[in-house]
């Protein structure tokens, strides 16, 4: 890990540290001009530069511990729980019994930590790319980065697309794609001919959750998205959001598409995850996530539902 | 208006300005501590200070015109949509054929403009303490003060805590309460007293709309305005809450209650506007608003929903 650790490096701190009240992070990216999200920082946690990307940590002075990859939040304590819990069981609880699950990016391990509490789960991959984002995640963010604790995970560090490539057809019950935004190391995530790979992996009926930006930001790349998978995925595709307040616009979507095969109804659960509670003596309670909310997350303001349904089904 | 119509006041901008990088907004307050939403501002096309708050407009880079007051972003021409569609309609839909109706607040007209879609409303009342408010938004925001514009709307320039203790028993089917937040002009808004007045004003059966906060920041006034409402509120007590990428955490919640009379189930709307589309000539389709929204506004993450639902039915 090249990063440091210490206070004394903030001389060398990125811009985005700097072009706003002193002592404030501020998010600013081509990715939404014109406004910025900022958080008031205690202390820089780490800093460091990957074969990647820049990664730092900070202690925010009320959203906890943060973590931001090229100038981008990925998550803070305060409300990670959203965006974990939901694109995590999204696709989980939309099929009966998932067996093997494959997670792309996530390197945090939060996905992770929400995939194990599915009982019937009985291997977990997870490619990421980045092999500080992990370390920094173990460091840092004890209570996200659990998810490593599971028997079940196996890490392999590289880049996704190639291991999707390499995956034997029809391996995965299910795909979730963790992703950052696609300018920098996920660009390729967002293409056709990784979507094709996701499907290859899938078996018939298998479900992919991706991120999938936000509806007040992105609505033209979201367009793209569900042109693309539609042409790939020949099950159901559909888009779900939710809030995340220190995502760009407070929100987050998803794609969730499967391949042909046993129907899936994304929108009405059948594997309830929250009648279950198992999984809270070792990960503790959803704080976020519950059937009601699995359904309400596909219904969509009618600027959006008018773009989407048109590409979608 | 004693407000000033120039970019050569700018030297004398409050705080919110100046602070942060040179020619953009920052919106920061008591209310959300640590944290800061801030808009590239084009050009400041009205400073004012009225008896009540400090009002601003300016046209931002990326969010079209922005109406600010004490430094509080109200609303911005991007996603003012959101916020009027879902409190109007969460309970003008909600009960059948609603014919008076009563604003408290709302001075910007955007709400009036949504209750202007529904034929049964025979009359409008809205009571605004702050005429500059008005003034302001039918010069800078045309398409929101278009509600004033109504032949049905009475406007009432005053204290709404006055104007509701005024009003004979049972006038209303539906007051909305398009307020700011609990510190300065709206504090009273959110006090039991008040939601006394409001029931009052109500008919049998009536229904109320308030603005209640963000689940993300204001758990504590939210479980205080609940337990208000369920000891005035005879009917049903609950809460509803929708996306809004420019207020604080992205999310803006509203309480929706009745009292004691016809039955009102506010999950399933009965009065289904977006099926009726006469309002469309002369309004504008709606961009957010549709009838899966109004039953999805109502699910809550699992956080919020174990404390509200503890006070609530």
């Amino acid at each position: 890990m090249e990063g440091v650790n210490s206070e004394a490096s903030a001389a060398k701190l990125p811009e985005c540290f700097s072009t706003v009240i002193p002592g404030w992070f501020s998010e600013m990216s081509p990715m939404w001009p014109g406004e910025a999200h900022s958080l008031k920082v205690e202390k820089i946690l780490f800093q460091g530069k990957s074969d990647y990307q820049n990664v730092i940590v900070f202690q925010s002075s009320t959203y906890g511990k943060v973590l931001v990859l090229d100038g981008v939040i990925q998550l803070t304590e305060r409300d990670e729980c959203a965006y974990q819990e939901m694109i995590t069981h999204l696709p989980l609880c939309s099929i009966p019994n998932p067996k093997k699950v494959l997670v792309i990016g996530g390197g945090d391990g939060g996905v992770l930590r929400e995939v194990s509490r599915h009982s019937s789960v009985e291997k977990i991959d997870i490619c990421e790319i980045d092999k500080m984002v992990v370390d920094v995640s173990k460091q840092f963010f004890p209570r996200v980065a659990v998810g490593f604790d599971d028997p079940r995970v196996t890490l392999h560090i590289g880049d996704g697309v190639a291991f999707l490539k390499a995956v034997p057809e029809g391996t995965y019950d299910a795909v979730i794609v963790d992703s950052s935004d696609p300018i920098g190391p996920a660009q390729e995530l967002f293409e056709k001919p990784f979507f094709a790979s996701v499907a290859k992996a899938l078996r018939p009926g298998g479900v992919v959750c991706t991120q999938a930006e936000s509806i007040w930001l992105h609505m033209h790349i979201i367009e793209d998205i569900v042109a693309n998978c539609r042409q790939i995925f020949k099950g159901t595709v559909n888009y779900a959001w939710t809030s995340v307040p220190t995502y760009p616009s407070g929100v987050i979507g998803f794609m969730l598409c499967t391949t042909e095969g046993p129907p899936v109804d994304f929108k009405h659960p059948i594997n309830p995850i929250d009648a279950d509670d198992r999984h809270v003596k070792t990960t503790g309670p959803l704080k976020f996530y519950n059937s009601e909310m699995h359904t309400a997350a596909f219904c969509l303001p009618s600027f959006a539902r008018k773009v989407i349904e048109s590409k979608s089904d």
